[in-house]
């Protein structure tokens, strides 16, 4: 008897994983994995599961990479049906992680059984790198897999990673690169003083004033073909004490760079400091580089996977880099072609996350089918 | 036997009258006042007492202006000599409102206890108009017994003020007149999104950012022989939910003008309103007005105080029209010349507010030779 990636999906979908709980589904995962000839290696670090499961020794090395966690339900009495009971309902699968990123595992483990069955001997090898944290901090998950990975000399050809790129049907949106994340914590330092004695103080909103309307009025970069341009957000601005005749002591601001290939984290520090500097404000500035941008512009992977959305759905798939960060940008540095493949996105993170179930097929047919192009 | 004014000044100070609690002084100077002739109308609005005394029918009416209440002590241990137990030492007289602005009521009582003795029959009136609500919100002292008076009809011709005016020495500096104060809650509307989709928000701090750079560079007037130029102050900024991935959905600020005779309250409004307009901003502004600004430049008041100084004190004294606001922004309006003379306020709201012993009959002989000098 042979489970469909609905039954997976549903199995995976009760198990109450939030980050960084796993609850079970590497051990599901490695132990359907295990009978199809792979080696499995558990990589816990703190309180993180991950799994590498490898099938074969030779290259070219393709990975499945993914993540078992997901995101807290928020309010149950809001959910249709409870998160972590897989419902179904005119169609759709519903539950926590359906589409982020349960239903993208259940499709990879069913693409993997189907193109083993009709090639046994592949060339090349498969792979799952599967982490209990990308929902979460992001430290003892991909990260420690990849450095694990380098320092065994393992080099990772293509991976695809599950994540829900899709807009409004499986296929029509791949991610083949992400932006950059690089913010910062500015505290800009006045003297604070009375309001009707200005002369005493010295008001840091005041002087930050031109600085930050420069900041804000900045053309970081103009993008590319790949990425929009660089954006430069202010997400939290704090002064005062609450009481009106008090000049502020200090002004405290955070922001946050989304930045393209045309810009790098060196770049964008060193034009910050240089404005500020010329403002001649006092202040402290801690910078936190959450990723460098990635690209896979062309290449092997890509083209497979944009002859598989072609053949299977009939359309052309559109190549993106907007959203968020994901895990694909620690596996990019490596060398590897990175492409994100998953379902439609619009529900994730919501209360009644749900995913079509005819999408978790579809998208296991398309996953076969990348696998057949580059390692039939 | 006669009491000193030193001995009037621990009297009050031993009574706890923290804001609004008179605790007994307006009583104990109505005694003082109704054995000199004057009528008693005790005037108390909401928690508030008030005295009006008055001796004398005819015009010109003098007025000695005052609060009896005193701002809260602050910590106890922190007092070298508990608060409401006057206590002199090396020639000092220390206690929780001895400059602010208790011994200026008692130097305002031996003042006139003197006057009389040696002028039964002044001419014109002299009165005396206190409040216990002068160091809080403001609302039911003076301006609601300035209103009783305009009510009767009654118009006051020059009003001598206690508030502590002095800086080294009785006399160097007196008040003839304020700045006003005007407050604004401005709140800035943006639309809140992810900062990694910021086409599909709208940043208030981006947007407010150049506004801020205005308001903060903008001359709002050049000031003039008797005020500095008016000031804008922001004491408060807010944005941001604390997460660095969210574009705050509203800015909000405090702000306060202290402005001078060359301004005026609808006309900063009219071009912060102009201003704020012309960014193309979305927002909310609630305006507070606390109190217009005033002058008396010179008149029989004036000139009578700078002659008591420059006789009794072989100085001459300096006009001022800096700090905050005081209850002769009620009084001014009504015509009256209003004049702020007071002991050295170097300690006042602090612990271990103090007066030195012999300031106080120091003041009295001013006070008392600006009385003969007016109505003898």
């Amino acid at each position: 008897m042979s489970m469909t990636t609905l039954d997976l999906a549903r199995d995976l979908i009760a198990r109450n994983s939030v980050t960084p709980d796993d609850a079970g589904c590497q051990a599901m995962m490695a132990e359907f994995l295990t009978a199809r000839g792979f080696d499995i290696t558990p990589l816990p670090f703190g309180e993180v599961s991950n799994l590498w499961a490898r099938r074969g020794d030779s290259g070219p090395l393709f990975v499945f990479a993914g993540h078992t966690d997901v995101v807290p339900t928020g309010p149950l009495e809001a959910w249709d049906s409870p998160p972590f009971e897989p419902t179904e309902r005119d169609g759709w699968l519903y539950g926590r992680g359906a589409a982020d990123m349960k239903g993208s595992l259940a499709a990879m483990l069913t693409a993997v059984d189907r193109f083993l069955a009709t090639h046994p001997e592949p060339r090349g090898s498969i792979a799952f790198l599967i982490t209990s944290d990308e929902e979460g901090p992001s430290v003892n998950g991909t990260v420690k897999v990849v450095e694990w990975l380098q320092a065994q000399g393992t080099r990772i050809d293509w991976c695809l990673v599950g994540e829900p790129s899709s807009s409004e049907q499986v296929g029509d949106v791949m991610k083949n690169g992400r932006r950059g994340s690089l913010s910062g914590e500015l505290r800009i330092k006045g003297v604070q003083g009375h309001v009707a004695y200005p002369h005493l103080a010295r008001n840091p909103v005041h002087q930050a004033a031109p600085a930050l309307a420069e900041l804000c009025a900045t053309e970081w970069d103009a993008g590319n073909d790949h990425f929009p341009p660089t954006t430069f957000q202010i997400s939290n601005v704090q002064a005062g004490t609450g009481a009106n005749n008090v000049i502020p002591g200090e002004l405290m601001l955070l922001f946050n760079f989304r930045y393209s290939t045309e810009s790098d984290a060196d770049g964008l520090k060193r034009r910050v400091h240089e404005l500020l500097d010329r403002h001649a404000l006092e202040y402290e500035l801690d910078w936190t580089h959450s990723g460098a941008p990635f690209l896979t512009p062309a290449g092997e992977l890509v083209e497979a996977a944009r002859a598989a959305v072609r053949e299977r759905c009939g359309f052309e798939a559109q190549l993106s880099t907007a959203g968020g960060t994901s895990d694909g940008r620690f596996i990019a540095p490596t060398g590897a072609q990175v492409l994100e493949l998953g379902p439609v996105n619009a529900t994730i993170h919501k209360v009644n996350e749900c995913v079509r179930c005819d999408d978790l097929e579809r998208l296991s047919v398309l996953y076969e089918t990348i696998l057949t192009k580059l390692l039939a």
